[in-house]
């Protein structure tokens, strides 16, 4: 089966955790929106009367007759089937549980630029960005990156769930990745304490297909347009 | 099986998701942050480095052996075994999908009063919340309010999946309920042109074990501690 998979064609965002899945796997998916005439087969697709599951926003996923929507049940249904989740149903849930932190996080990383509201521009909540992006500087992100630490630690490593891989190990990658991007000094000074959550991210930035899929023209780089942005001004 | 539901004891929250798909399944559980004592209970809990599957934050709930943390996830738990979502994998893909998106609503409308920062007080946000008030009032509520009653329609109601209520119906009810409280205006306005969506609030409103629950001192009454605050400058 090949997968389609729905999602804006010019930012990682939220689609990208699910490439990441994709990729991992070695799925056979196309990005539809990157396609010519995709975002707008894309636009159709929202509005379609016909899908009986439509999607609020992309990221979705054609698999089959299902269209599948929300980053993380789309994980959770990938998960499943590619050998990225443990198959019983405590780990499956332990690893959507992380999932599902990770895209609270996110929402918050995404906020910071955007305390108002997401349909106006940065530059018309620039100072209030400025205050939040204080706040989740001092006290959200080392709440977050404290907590995977300490789950990393439990796990006895060196991945979320041991020694295989998850998709939620995939998108930690991918938040460090876009902390790196966005707020380097913060994301530096913090990773000196939280080696673990380092780890995970050199660990997975090496997978052979993750590795593959960075170095080609598929993976989109950051930009002001995305969740992760780079305003020097809100890293302190 | 008596499930340990953990949550703060004077607000709603997010809890709330949770106490009324364990009211509606007839479920044997115990608030535990209710009981005297449990509040200190629910903090060790939280620090105990036996358990294996630590929640980021409130609410988590025992069953058995198992620690499940994160509202959606906890009710795709309970959903599978109550019979409050569909048995097959696309059904509940769909109200999983669903519940998520409710999820992502109940953050934006926490930030509304907290723009800038969690950890802070709403008195330290006022500017700001009216400014984000305002954007959600005119962009946000009547977009997912949008989404809701175009999948009503869709599934041929009463309600999310049919004939069949699900933990998603509940949770819709909760979101309708509270928006009622937060925003009486801006919420009349909306609900004349979403009659499924209101729809769906009077069903699970009347349904009896929900409405013994509402009459109950088991609910809550909302407050200015939880998501959903009555805050007069933020209702336009």
């Amino acid at each position: 089966m090949r997968y389609e998979l729905y999602y804006w064609s010019e930012i990682q965002g939220r689609g990208e955790y699910v490439r990441l899945a994709l990729e991992e796997a070695g799925a056979d998916y196309v990005d539809v929106a990157r396609e010519p005439g995709g975002e707008a087969k894309m636009m159709r697709m929202m509005d379609d009367r016909g899908v009986k599951t439509p999607s609020f926003a992309p990221p979705f996923l054609k698999a089959g007759r299902l269209v599948i929507g929300q980053t993380a049940n789309i994980l959770l249904y990938l998960g499943g089937r590619h050998g990225l989740a443990p198959k019983r149903e405590a780990g499956k849930l332990w690893v959507h549980q992380l999932q599902l932190t990770l895209a609270d996080f996110v929402v918050e990383i995404h906020d910071v630029h955007h305390p108002i509201g997401s349909g106006l521009y940065y530059e018309d909540q620039k100072p209030e960005a400025r205050r939040r992006a204080q706040d989740f500087r001092s006290a959200r992100m080392p709440k977050f990156l404290g907590y995977f630490e300490r789950v990393l630690k439990g796990s006895g490593g060196p991945y979320f769930t041991g020694r295989r891989v998850s998709y939620a190990d995939l998108s930690l990658f991918q938040v460090v990745e876009g902390l790196r991007y966005a707020f380097p000094k913060a994301t530096a000074a913090l990773e000196k304490k939280h080696k673990r959550v380092s780890a995970v991210h050199e660990l997975v930035a090496a997978r052979p297909r993750i590795a593959a899929y960075l170095a080609s023209q598929r993976r989109i780089p950051f930009n002001e347009m995305g969740i992760f942005r780079h305003y020097p001004e809100l890293d302190g």
